[in-house]
């Protein structure tokens, strides 16, 4: 036996109570997206390598499971290194084969377009437990839409979609890019520390004000700036109204419109969402991806550490494709977070029609069978989940297993004559 | 712009037309075979490239996609064929893997195990008009069935799944490679010729039998053998009942209990099926992959040439990974061939709630804003799809678009005032 019974490393097999669950899961997202009016896409999960190498990918370029060319192409003596060898790969994320698709289409779609994407994505990733190699992102996009309709859109769409999932009592975090700018050009930070500064202050739900405040000292920022800076959060979280304090105090460095319209972003939100979750302005929200150009917003559980999902706008992508920036705004749900939540929850899929089994006894006559099938069939007809199986021996373990499979009812069939149990 | 707008040469991008009528195929498949009792499963799109090559693959081992090793498993001056550099590849079917997982999780799977598969496979055929290297199967298998209830279910449950999907007038051809051999038995072929016999066997529905009458000769069979063997063909489409004469014919040479079994699968099906298709007894039925130890079924379509799918008996595969056979029997659906036909028939997805568009003016007040996002949120919470977006300039261009895209009904929504239209 050379054939190996376990799958790669790091991906895994799903076993049928999980797939129950993810197929659940998958319904109810497509059908809520799709009350929003977006429209399912698929990408191929091979992309040019040169695409995933592009900078958009961030850190996971270096995760990539690349796939070698073939035939002709392949020439393995002349070889010097990895790219003579490889012109494809795994995607490791939906939003590179995402902008390439709109750049590829989008005379074939509508303006705005509203895209929902479900698909498996591949990171090599060190293998860990409840983090796989294979494992299936969710994510929505608007393109073509400049408008805060985009941002408020997609965190109705993903909070009423979390809702309908049953989730209760989380958060939306969100910021603004810009609103990260602003705070880091009043305190007097160079625009060229913006990303070192930013990547500190995303430390700041672990190591609190005084550690990042140490942080940025120890990396050499002017102590003014860093106590400017710091004195901002300091005082946000005293001020009555966090937001209005700081929009009052970037007066001069905020650029013309973004104060309202991220307001409107809120008001509107508030005003539709009901009261199932939080939505919250988080002035230390930074979202890794360099490629966010505006709003940014994160979704929080409280039965689970870290972040759930998260998105926003990235103005700047699709012109790497086609020359010309078009606005585009995205919310990915944590899928694989999701199903983790549901499965430690016991989550029990709503039922739909009655599950019945079919008892076989061996040795049936043939017409027997025949009134067996069509009355299973006819049951099936109405919408009824009918398992017609050979009886074993020991029938009654043979239940047992039957009812840990949620199978309520019994039918047994005798070769002399027909009995009902339930 | 090195980047490329092209997906990966062979593989597509799908667009939202050709997805909703993908998501609602996949809704149907997946509530038809719950029906019957199927699960499902999921496995890596990667396998390791040892089990890819286990000679259960056929013609497709040639096929693979190759995953470079990664991190310290690379040596690449050491390297001295694709073997070094390569420990995975893209799965080129569903089987391998289904029997790979079934081996590693028997003892927590049900007994006999009723899997529903459906994913993406790979294969780097030459890139033709509707083919791609990219491409969704959809399996059914039972495992540990070792009776023909495996084989009546398949059916039924494939065909139920047809019929839904709106397909009529379509046959089920259905044959035994163990009438394969009999025949090839009878008509006094050696063992060893059998394999190379049935691949002429199977042009039967190009060339004709005096075609492959042609063929086996020329490839050097014994005259009497191929006279006695093409007579089987000739008589048989002559007589009055083509499976009887058969038999009777083979009674001999044929194992015991083969005619019962196949016999009563052909009576259950037709006291079960309804009359929107035909099952049909094809002896020259072959199916390609060596696998095959019994039964062997395919749907033929009249709207579309091939085959539009098909399966079999497979009882010795399990054994190739756990050294102990499981009998196992699946049917698979030609989901992109399904797919073709529907798209070129104008299938139409039914549809659910209305299907709405709200048009906002630009700068429309805050207030009005969340008055509107509250009233389409409560459209969605009955069902309906409600797309919000701006109004363009051109309203009449506008609501042309959205008309061609399904949208019934426009609401727009003025700075000044609330006007409502149909």
């Amino acid at each position: 036996m050379t054939l190996s019974k376990k799958p790669v490393t790091g991906m895994k097999d799903i076993l049928p109570e999980e797939m129950e669950i993810r197929d659940y899961v998958i319904g109810v997202i497509k059908e809520t997206y799709g009350n929003f009016g977006f429209t399912s896409i698929e990408t191929p999960c091979v992309e040019n390598i040169a695409n995933l190498n592009c900078k958009a990918g961030g850190e996971n370029e270096k995760l990539i499971f690349k796939i070698l060319k073939r035939g002709e192409k392949l020439r393995l003596e002349e070889a010097k290194g990895e790219e003579d060898l490889v012109d494809g790969g795994l995607r490791y994320d939906l939003t590179v084969p995402l902008v390439r698709y709109y750049s590829n289409h989008a005379n074939e779609l509508p303006t705005p377009f509203k895209a929902l994407q479900m698909g498996n994505v591949w990171r090599a990733d060190r293998p860990q437990r409840g983090r796989y190699r294979q494992f299936m992102q969710c994510d929505i996009d608007i393109l073509g839409e400049a408008s805060n309709l985009a941002e408020i859109e997609l965190i109705l769409a993903t909070t009423t979609t979390l809702g309908r999932l049953g989730f209760r009592n989380f958060q939306i975090r969100i910021n603004d890019r810009q609103i990260l700018k602003a705070m880091a050009a009043y305190s007097g930070f160079a625009q060229e520390d913006y990303d070192q500064v930013f990547i500190l202050l995303d430390k700041m739900d672990k190591i609190g004000v005084e550690g990042v405040e140490a942080e940025l000292l120890e990396a050499g920022y002017p102590k003014d700036c860093v106590s400017k800076y710091m004195g901002l959060f300091r005082e946000m979280e005293t001020a009555d109204n966090a937001i209005d304090f700081l929009m009052e105090k970037l007066a001069d460095v905020l650029p013309a419109g973004v104060q309202e319209s991220f307001q409107e972003i809120i008001q509107s939100v508030e005003a539709t969402k009901g009261d199932f979750f939080e939505l919250v302005f988080d002035p230390t929200l930074v979202r890794g991806m360099s490629y966010y150009t505006g709003t940014i917003f994160e979704i929080a559980m409280p039965e689970f550490g870290g972040s759930c999902g998260g998105g926003g706008r990235y103005d700047k992508m699709v012109g790497k494709f086609t020359g010309n920036d078009v606005p585009a705004c995205g919310f990915s749900i944590g899928f694989e977070r999701i199903i983790l939540l549901l499965l430690e929850n016991g989550f029990q899929v709503p039922g739909k029609g009655r599950k019945v089994a079919y008892l076989l006894e061996k040795g049936l006559p043939s017409e027997k069978l025949c009134a067996v099938m069509k009355e299973a069939q006819e049951e099936r007809a109405g919408g009824n989940q009918i398992l017609v199986t050979r009886m074993n021996k020991n029938k009654k373990f043979q239940k047992e297993q039957l009812t840990a499979q949620g199978y309520e009812e019994f039918k047994e069939f005798y070769r002399e004559q027909l009995k009902l149990e339930k």
